[in-house]
């Protein structure tokens, strides 16, 4: 089933998916809901990004190939970061280019959604509090994450956390191709069955540490091939089962 | 003003809190609200993290002493990262001592409150977009931090941001006493006079990265004299026209 967050007339909706047309359902997205028969185009909605988090957590390195791209040990553990909420975009959205930043570059990411509060869940149970997967691109300031010991700043700025277009609920993630385009043009290719660590892992992991409630975003982490983005550019985000995470970059107009 | 945020039979209010008692407010406190002359006593009411907040930014190395007894330059502009919001503590609750972690440390830090959305604000314009200021203990697992090239596994367990008592609105920040005791000892103690940034300044900075919102925390860093605790310690940061904001230590059980 494929979940999707709207906007239609100034309201902001969900719904199911299915064949270009949108269902609003009633009730909550994370517990129990009901489908209502009221049917919407495509047209006549906006895409939102599919989730309302309380945090946002993603993992860096966790591609094998990435590591051996740069050098580094496979890790022991999930070394994970935050992107704040302010910092979400939706399907479709631009992405601003800072005037503080000179290199602004990509990386395609599966991302999940948290279904159900959860705290020290052991990995065989951690897809009971998935809800779903969707894209996710992990927008970073690269010359300023490579200045600061901290990533935060590079990877915080407004619009650097396109989400979407929806929530998948049912996927096997054991061996998905992950794809990002720029401009029509294949910059990243990989698989998930290239993970260090596999999404049940990683959110085991990180409930070892904090409570997950729902609506919370984990991401895990980009293949190789990142680079840059400019003004102009089309950039997307394919994950096979799941769709495509189209959005734009235009600059900062102060 | 100092204004509190506390649950009574289970339901959560904000107040004003005045020689002991806590004013229920309706309204918003961000916006306009008035007072009820419901007052409620120390003895009826729980005080909860004054703040709901979206994100929680900290700022690292912020006292020029402290940048010294490290051996770091004084930096250009402020280094900032994120706490998860799951990671709240009230006044008077209880740390959780992580079973992972070897090293638990104390950091004492006056934070403040957004009062208003806030992006791309000046330093001379900020205190229009503070709501108040109060006391954060930025807890931290030191051994976590010196192994992890991110800081947000170190920071961001359960319980590891004790936040309060209250805020206070009216405070010139310029020249303030911070102090921390364990066990009733002091082991910090310095003046927000040592400020690298100012909070209206690192308001602004952090402004130009991201959108703030009504809720949202900002902490300014902590000075010389961090040091590590045990179960059974108490904990408490003090600040000069605030209050004092204590904590306790205890094992985490599973």
């Amino acid at each position: 089933m494929r979940i999707v967050r709207f906007s239609y007339k100034k309201s902001v909706y969900w719904g199911v998916w299915q064949n270009g047309k949108a269902e609003i359902v009633e009730g909550s997205i994370y517990t129990a809901f009901k489908k209502t028969k009221d049917y919407l185009d495509t047209s006549q909605i906006r895409l939102l990004p599919p989730a309302e988090p309380s945090k946002i957590i993603l993992v860096g390195l966790n591609y094998k190939e990435h590591a051996r791209e740069l050098g580094m040990n496979i890790p022991h553990r999930p070394l994970f970061f935050l992107k704040p909420p302010s910092s979400l975009l939706a399907p479709g959205g631009y992405i601003i280019y800072p005037r503080s930043v000179r290199r602004l570059d990509y990386e395609a990411e599966l991302a999940l959604v948290i279904k159900r509060k959860a705290r020290n869940i052991s990995p065989s149970s951690a897809w009971r509090y998935i809800l779903g997967y969707t894209c996710l691109n992990d927008i970073t300031a690269r010359d300023i994450q490579k200045r600061e010991i901290q990533w935060t700043h590079a990877k915080s700025f407004d619009t650097f956390c396109p989400l979407g277009p929806w929530l998948e609920t049912n996927l096997d993630t054991s061996n998905l191709a992950i794809r990002l385009y720029k401009n029509g043009r294949i910059r990243q290719a990989s698989s998930t069955s290239d993970f260090i660590f596999t999404p049940q892992e990683i959110v085991s992991f990180v409930s070892s540490v904090m409570t997950l409630l729902p609506g919370d975003i984990i991401s895990t982490g980009t293949p190789a091939g990142v680079g840059r983005l400019k003004a102009g550019d089309k950039v997307e985000v394919e994950i096979e089962g799941i769709g495509r995470l189209t959005n734009f970059v235009k600059k900062e107009q102060i």
